[in-house]
């Protein structure tokens, strides 16, 4: 197995613990000794879109295509997130930015853990997803705007809130009454509207390949 | 590679997306695959004890041993999660749940992943460890009770605190001015006094290959 040589995301711990007994030294393993053992980089794919894109759909087609090629990947999404960790979190500003700071640290984990992590969040404004990039510090951050039309997302309307935002039971609805700000150096964009999800998942895929994240 | 079947802390969600767009199915990757993937089983490993008992050193001690088998592991601890997920919280008994109950969360995220996942926290009351067991619902949670008598963690002292606890300097420390509850029915019981690090973590191991949750 190619052995992929990466810092961690986090200061690497001292291998001594500061203990009065020298018996009880600590090891840790380190991030290199994981992606050794993996066989690819840890990297966060940063899903962003409209509600509606295809975010979860593409990423999850990305999952079984990495399952298929032995990558160990993980998806973080509004069914495992929403309803676990961040069930205390309402839809206020200030929620709003927790749940994105809360999401990037949990991702920031899994990179630790030598993992591809991914997070389908429809993420509208380019200040957040600046700041999970931040969080990553050197790892490995790709942002995946899944660049599909409003009013194709408005016809998909899978959990009818496009009509909901549109007859003003939903207030600050992306895309309708707030807005959502194109990443405009997205490292993969991914213009669904002419692709099925099989075309769009090959190009997420060849995309890490091309940087050296996956092999060949 | 041995097939390891087991179920997802997550109710497994619905393979085809609710979508006017019939093209644009959903496939989730399974936790069955997953773990068939990884020829391991996905456990969380609740490590328990006094502070300087030794709770980070034999899970990293035993995190050495798994990436050696081959096993994809991962630690929660104070390193991690304190300064990063939950920065935000202090030492208040409502912060205390929250941090708690936080961990409990990124750790199913991690079950889920098809990882072995450890934490390594205090977690002084039964009534923390067994929430967080509930909330593991059917997947694997083992209380591990790494048992040093407080005198020897309190020789030990490896940050100073034991002395500043004595001291007044610190209110509520678990073993001086606040109660550490003692698992009663551990799945793993670790008496560290007599062992080395080593034998606590290959004590550790075996109890994994017992249970037949790693592979002998």
């Amino acid at each position: 197995m190619t052995k992929i040589n990466q810092a961690s995301p986090y200061v690497e711990k001292s291998n001594v613990e500061k203990s009065s007994d020298v018996v009880w030294h600590q090891q840790s393993v380190t991030t290199e000794q994981k992606s050794s053992l993996k066989g690819h980089k840890a990297v966060l794919l940063w899903y962003t879109g409209l509600s509606g894109s295809g975010k979860s759909t593409v990423a999850n087609a990305v999952e079984q295509k990495l399952l298929a090629r032995g990558c160990h990947s993980y998806l973080l999404d509004g069914d495992n997130v929403r309803h676990g960790l961040n069930n205390d979190l309402g839809f206020t500003d200030e929620d709003r930015i927790e749940n994105i700071r809360r999401i990037s640290e949990v991702a920031k984990l899994f990179v630790d853990a030598g993992l591809l992590v991914s997070t389908a969040f429809i993420s509208p404004f380019q200040k957040d997803r600046d700041q999970a990039r931040a969080l990553l510090k050197d790892a490995l951050f790709l942002e995946v705007f899944i660049d599909t039309p409003l009013a194709v997302c408005e016809s998909r309307d899978p959990k009818g809130l496009y009509k909901k935002a549109r007859a003003g039971e939903i207030a600050n609805f992306t895309g309708i009454s707030s807005v959502y700000e194109s990443p405009t150096d997205a490292e993969i964009h991914v213009k669904t509207e002419s692709l099925s999800i099989e075309e769009c998942a090959e190009l997420v895929v060849a995309a890490l390949i091309e940087k050296q994240i996956i092999k060949a």
